[in-house]
């Protein structure tokens, strides 16, 4: 952090803890009986509430998208270029809630809590989560603030899909979607990649059927090895390679099993840091939303048919190296709301970046983001078409 | 195995091992101070010796290539496809010699053979071999068998970079290269997945630095893990996708941890069978070879001044969908072949099977192949230009 805030931050924010003491019927048949949600807002609601846009976070992000937590932060938030005054998503016009999702291991109830039915911690019998229900407990949070009906609600990656569920099952609720570096469901690839961080979480041996807290220990290699592979995935080839390239990090080969390459000691570091801050079993709950998102399933296997059900205006971002989810998962979408008929406006953005892309500033990002945010602004105080 | 053999099938074929006595010295600066290769070959070497072929495999391959062990053999060896009477490689015409690397599990010395030094094995502490030692290696086993030059070497993905080092080590001993899905060194992202596999073994508490022999284990989530890590970056996106797709393994969702989707069922199977078939230890010295091989590297970073060593004909091979050594890399090494003056024949052939392409048979592929090779048959009488 400056010792001063940047003037264009949102400056030092504080997160907020929202109980919803409602039983929420879930997808699996399971019934959360209470829930508490951590979200964070940004900007002013208006007197019409009209200027609201909600952020869905992705796999491992959470509430604190924008600002610091205190003047000793090294980074703000992770959407931090794009949320705050004057940026694509303007604070000075919106006001913004990012939240932690269920599920979650940042505040918001998740396998950390405690379970109030037994006392004890939920652990691995936090019930598996799906986007649907994430959407439907932030319908909940959008009514605590009396929000009827969103500006826009925005995601990148597994937060494009919650902005697609939203439009599905809320057609009313939101004027735009912003669906960016999404994919309408994971290839057998994607699912495979889960598969093998799943893998390596649940056979480390300290992970003790997800009950690693009673032994006070935590799953640190499957979590680090998780997230190695997780970390490649979001990159691209030419990204890793202009970065790191064969870069030693000795002068000569060592001929040993130690790192020897700038790019191993790197993915060592990324691993071994998140395995710490994160919780094990929130990793494989988050994957497995990721792999059950499939709103076509539900309309005959027809995309269009299930976007069909939206009245929103979308925006579908993507990143030409992105190959997590590649641009041809985000001309899926677009197809298929053109085919049902529906107001898209689709841009594919040059990045050497990969899947991380949606998270880094960029000239043509940043413009087409903002841009479509203006459209946003100037749709909020139409009155609904219904 | 069918009930006869196949009439294009080199029959049944038994390994033979071969004992080198002389000390070899290695890239790291240490010396075995004897080692044995076990190798199989396949047709008749020609009076003159001018009809030699030499397969080198890759990561997890093997001196059996071709033909079957017994009648009961459910399987051929790992190029029957292009191996045998009448086939690209055609043993009507050569003599193919395949063989297990140092270092390997499958009969030649390597990490589960016992150190003469010591009496104890090897495990841990067999020494780092690169390509260019296992081209030493081989250059011994070309002696033993009398052969001066090769009517060529041949290889796939790792097997390649050795038809390369060949080529730039001793130009004189052989007249064609046959470089297949290879690469002329591993990019950033190659080397991060190698140590994400690396990671997964050595950090499997069954792997006891190398030495579960001791505890009569073996570091099986390590090694499956590595092998589900390598199978996905083998096959693309799309083959993943035509092959399971998100094909469920019961009707509905499941919304537990157990295997929900075919794709993960059958990684989950490949690693469990791959973690009881190979040496841990093989794994992490096969991956190092890799991540080592860079012959630009002692030339000024010049692939084109090290290709230029080269006296043979090259053919240059890749596939469309390969990932992992894309065809960029197999381009890189063509333009460098162009610009060192030598004769050069590049084929990108279209093929939905990633980097196992190299693996499988295929009309254009199989055509390029036995093309390359009937000009590999009119050369081998020409007398060297040396």
């Amino acid at each position: 952090m400056p010792e001063s805030l940047p003037a264009n931050s949102v400056g030092i924010v504080t997160p907020l803890s929202i109980a919803f003491e409602q039983p929420l019927d879930l997808c699996s048949g399971r019934t959360l009986p209470r829930y508490d949600l951590t979200i964070e807002t940004y900007g002013e609601l208006n007197s019409s509430k009209s200027n609201a846009v909600l952020i869905c976070h992705a796999l491992s992000g959470h509430h604190h998208a924008a600002g610091y937590h205190s003047m000793d932060d090294k980074k703000p938030g992770w959407w931090d270029v794009h949320i705050g005054p004057g940026k694509p998503i303007d604070t000075n016009k919106f006001f913004v809630i990012c939240l932690n999702n269920l599920g979650g291991c940042h505040g918001s109830t998740g396998p950390t809590s405690t379970n109030p039915e037994t006392g004890e911690l939920y652990g691995p019998d936090f019930p598996i989560v799906t986007v649907r229900d994430w959407v439907n407990s932030q319908a909940r949070l959008a009514d605590h603030f009396g929000i009827k009906c969103w500006a826009a609600v925005v995601g990148g990656s597994l937060g494009g899909m919650q902005a697609m569920q939203w439009a599905i099952d809320y057609p009313e609720r939101l004027k735009h979607a912003l669906v960016i570096a999404s994919s309408p469901r994971l290839t057998a690839q994607n699912i495979a990649f889960n598969e093998v961080a799943r893998q390596a979480i649940s056979k480390d041996p300290e992970f003790n059927k997800g009950r690693y807290f009673d032994n006070d220990a935590i799953p640190k290699t499957g979590l680090s090895l998780a997230r190695m592979i997780g970390h490649i995935t979001y990159l691209s080839d030419d990204g890793m390679g202009s970065k790191f390239g064969r870069e030693m990090r000795q002068e000569k080969l060592s001929f040993d099993y130690n790192t020897q390459f700038q790019v191993e000691s790197y993915l060592r570091y990324q691993g071994e840091r998140f395995s710490t801050a994160f919780d094990a079993n929130t990793y494989l709950l988050m994957t497995k939303a990721l792999d059950y998102f499939d709103p076509a399933s539900e309309y005959e296997d027809d995309l269009a048919k299930a976007l069909g059900q939206a009245k929103c205006g979308f925006l579908v971002a993507s990143f030409t190296t992105d190959w997590r989810f590649s641009p041809e998962r985000s001309r899926e979408i677009t197809d298929a709301l053109v085919e049902a008929g529906k107001d898209v406006c689709y841009a594919e953005i040059e990045s050497n970046y990969g899947h991380d892309a949606f998270l880094i500033s960029s000239p043509r990002y940043d413009a087409v983001f903002a841009a479509y945010m203006q459209r946003v602004e100037r749709d909020m105080e139409v009155p609904n078409a219904s």
